[in-house]
């Protein structure tokens, strides 16, 4: 696919994700790492590089072999990689300065706070006094952030500071690292945007061309290790995903070179963003791409990175699969003994959905990445269902990961069990409402009660309340005006008399609105009737029979069956029974006659 | 994942996919092919065995390796896979026996048969003499298939006989090989479906327990090799489906071993089935199984043939990864010049949805299997149409492909290019109509313009005739039986007096019906609104204002929106629209005053 040779300086998960994109695209990448990394196991196609990439003659050594070099990891030598872009200019991808900028978590923010992204408050912290930090802290805040500058990745080199009292053992803590001080965020949820860079040059005005980006992720810690990834991510509102990604997208663009870059942010409160940090490369947020989307960010990488391809990667190219992908990714961490993580494995296999990968790593350790589940599910509370066993195993693993090497596979499947039968946060999750009923008063109630049964009938799940038209306007349009967001599908609403419930719900819903009308003590329902059909142009409500509650909510149905099967099918059930009831009733009524007839009650 | 070692015989594409489902559940793979074959290039773990799987001496020093042998082609040496089972029962999966039958294709049909598996008639031929043919093909009739009975894949092998002047001719094309004869199939579309057998023995009567199958896939030949798989086949019932899997699990069942098996089937003209025949392995005709499942055919047959792991294959596990996903594989084959094929890959790195999948051959050579694209997208008809230009670029290249080397890639592309414009059928494809809208009488249309035009402003597609209740009953029933496996979504109704059509309508189909009101001479429509409002108990329908067609567009908009967000985000801006209409001529009026202001006919 094209002929030059890539080199990629480590061979870990991420290295080895790379080589399986390169190889469906027949590319050639050469891997310095130790022998047998997970990487260079996939790849015999070529000669590897033993060594370290922290190394400098290790690198000059893959540079040789090589047309095209990247990293896997941005704890690299940066020296040998800037002596190697003055010879060969772009050979470095992303270039050197970005890798250099990125690898000082310090002088990352100082950048992107030169550039006019919002990051979290940051300051550098030269002389490791207790008394000086005591100084920023009365600055910031309890509690506050100690980080180490350099060589801090999956919660190494990071210090909660939550009072006064712990800042001598931080300080003894990450004691030797060059340090900084950030200020707590306050974050209501974590979001990582995975961004492909395409042009070479730093410009953030350019970011609309020179990036594209994947799907926005929730991102979920523990251990200040990546845990799980939910895409979409969950509740996060259309606005604040655009948001995120233009943030990350803007970000980006700030830095020199071309390739993936992982974009972790806190999603505030206020629902405002803030860039947590940056890598310069693919990322465990973006393991899901793999399955989820067009491209994963691993070929995006590879072609980003090609001067020939990176013209590739147009608008679309980084979508998910189809609108209803949801993927769950989860991480498989090492357990008290080499094999524990294999217990996650191996209960993944018989969830149909969920796809391993395994890194190739010799022996687990406790918290070492050893590999991750994607989990993809049309709807997210089917997503969500299908993996929580397997987090309760993970969460089984963690509990027992410091008692060594005795634990057996049986001990963590117990305690498994134990926490899923004891943590009532981890039974299945209430599905949550497609349909809502409303009704302008409690009266209706009693006219609506067949139809919601016919929803049970159906194991459609919904929700039932009551909004007033004329009583509770300002309910009734919050109502309807978050309707969708919440969730639901269709809105079932019922209303008598002058019953302007389901029109005004109409009209702040882009959802399918169904009126009941319900028949009060004069007109016989006629002015419900038309005061919910006759609505004006642009603004339909779906009418159906006076009282007839079984109606509305065969319809409410009959549209979620628009696009799922099993429910049409249960749908054609439905009709198949009424035909045959009716069959029979005519059988009784012709073998018994019409004088003997008992059904059909007036 | 398994201690186990697993051999496998051959190392071309399908024994390179089997390794990268390997790795991810880090499960060593010894090959048996020449050196530097595409499956041992991507996989430096172990050490692999050079020669071929038709000696002996090669297939043992394999079987010395590991602990499970298998297979990428059938063509292999059984004799020696019988005595290493005798060593080692169980050791070779499926079994040799299964393999020693399917490599003989007369002796496969034998025992499909003598299964009770309806499958092509087929008579051996054992002379070679030009008069037996004859009298065989007496019976028969022309045209029919003769077919060596060994060593024919890939078209390699086959001759089809029209008339008895081609008999002379096929005969010497096929001389020296062992044939048969085969009855032509007079098939509306060839299906295809991998079935993976997880039990050893050979029982037909327990395919339910032994077998899962993967969805349906229609396969399209050209030059008897595999062109195009779409998935699920279409335009084929649910009915037909479920029949082409049980028939195709039913076959596997008769087999003995474990793993996944690729079974072609003809669909006759009748709508019955007929096995064309089947492989002991993965199967071209299941690539798209990688993306668009699950699990993958090749994960499918790795986990199979491991005796710890072939009970995790549950039902469900081979399913597609959503109810929308649709999937078309494309194989690229070798054309002119050593890298003619890397035009079509080239092409699909620009097509959002593509995957490509290059098997990492030295030189394509023409007709050469040099890798294959998957494409995914949420509906068929985007699927088709993000695929044509590929297939374009494949015809053209097919075209050249005897040209030799000095055709260049520009060349390609300029046939491609003029085929795709003068050939209709390879136009863009009218979208379907999700939408079907019907009236009981032509006078009913200028009432229905105004919704006609709303669906076209939203870019919905939709077919427009006339059902008359009264005077065309059977074919009113007709159409809204046959609605939904059409592709209709929503049916949009209209009817005018005793206006029976809408409720009719919803009594025989299970989509949501739309009623519309028409007002006649008399009564200002009110006999038209209760005719179709008043439904009884059991068969909604969604009745809107007297004469509204818009607010009846509107609502089938809002349904096909319930699922699908574009169509939602279109629906939004429509009332935002409308808000600002409003506004506007407040604003108008406000500043003109009323006595001026112009607007509001009455």
């Amino acid at each position: 696919m094209d002929d030059l040779q890539v080199g990629v300086l480590g061979g870990g998960q991420l290295g080895r994700m790379f080589v399986e994109a390169a190889h469906c695209l027949n590319i050639k990448v050469s891997v310095l790492d130790a022998a047998n990394a997970p990487a260079k196991q996939i790849n015999a196609l070529i000669e590897h590089v033993e060594g370290s990439f922290a190394r400098a003659a290790d690198v000059l050594a893959l540079s040789q072999k090589c047309d095209i070099l990247t990293v896997e990891i941005e704890h690299v030598d940066t020296k040998v990689l800037e002596e190697i872009s003055e010879r060969e200019p772009l050979k470095v991808q992303p270039s050197w300065q970005t890798i250099r900028i990125i690898q000082d978590k310090y002088r990352q923010k100082e950048h992107l706070i030169r550039n006019g992204i919002p990051t979290t408050e940051s300051i550098p912290f030269g002389t490791a006094s207790p008394q000086g930090l005591k100084e920023i802290a009365d600055r910031l805040g309890y509690p506050f952030m100690l980080k180490s500058r350099t060589e801090a990745y999956d919660g190494r080199g990071n210090y909660p500071v939550r009072s006064v009292s712990e800042i001598e053992k931080a300080i003894a803590t990450l004691k030797d690292r060059p340090l900084y001080v950030e200020r707590w965020a306050d974050f209501q949820m974590e979001l990582a945007v995975m961004v492909v860079k395409t042009s070479s040059a730093a410009s953030i005005s350019s970011w609309e061309t020179s990036t594209q980006s994947f799907p926005v992720a929730e991102t979920v810690h523990e251990d200040s290790i990546c845990k799980l990834t939910y895409t979409p991510a969950r509740g996060v509102s259309k606005t604040v995903k655009s948001q995120a990604q233009e943030l990350a997208r803007k970000a980006v663009s700030a830095f020199e070179g071309r390739g993936v870059f992982g974009v972790e942010m806190f999603l505030l409160q206020d629902s405002s963003l803030l860039i947590n940090e940056i890598a310069p490369r693919p990322h465990n947020s973006g393991h899901y791409t793999i399955e989820a989307c067009h491209m994963s960010q691993y070929e995006a990488h590879l072609r980003a990175i090609l001067p020939n391809l990176s013209n590739t990667i147009i608008p679309g190219a980084t979508s998910l699969l189809t609108p209803n992908t949801n993927a769950i990714m989860l991480n498989v961490l090492g357990g008290p003994t080499p094999t524990s993580h294999l217990v996650v494995a191996r209960a993944a296999l018989t969830i149909p959905g969920a796809k391993i990968h395994l890194y190739g790593k010799a022996e687990g350790r406790p918290g070492r990445k050893m590999g991750h589940i994607t989990l993809i599910a049309p709807t997210m509370q089917e997503a969500q269902e299908k993996i929580q066993p397997l987090i309760n195993i993970v969460d089984a693993i963690r509990i027992h990961r410091s008692e060594g090497p005795t634990t057996s596979a049986e001990t963590i499947l117990t305690t498994a069990h134990t926490i899923s039968t004891t943590d009532s946060s981890r039974a299945p999750l209430k599905a949550k409402p497609l349909i809502g009923i409303t009704m302008g008063s409690d009266s209706d109630l009693p006219t609506l009660k067949p139809g919601v049964q016919i929803l049970d009938d159906f194991r459609i799940p919904y929700e039932v309340t009551i909004t007033s038209a004329h009583r509770t306007p300002d309910r009734m349009l919050q109502y309807a005006r978050t309707a969708s967001s919440r969730g639901l599908k269709v809105i079932i609403a019922a209303a008598g008399g002058a019953a302007h419930l389901p029109g005004m719900i109409a009209s702040s819903t882009s959802l399918p609105v169904i009126g009941v009308p319900i028949k009060g003590k004069t007109l016989d329902g006629m002015d419900s009737l038309l005061s919910i059909v006759q609505m004006p142009r642009g603004v339909p409500v779906a009418t159906v029979a006076i009282d007839n509650s079984v109606n509305a909510a065969l319809l409410a149905v009959r549209v979620l069956g628009v696009e799922d099967e099993d429910v049409r099918a249960r749908v054609e059930g439905y009709m198949m029974e009424m035909q045959k009831e009716v069959v029979a009733k005519a059988g009784v009524l012709e073998e018994r006659g019409w004088k003997e007839y008992s059904g059909g009650s007036k």
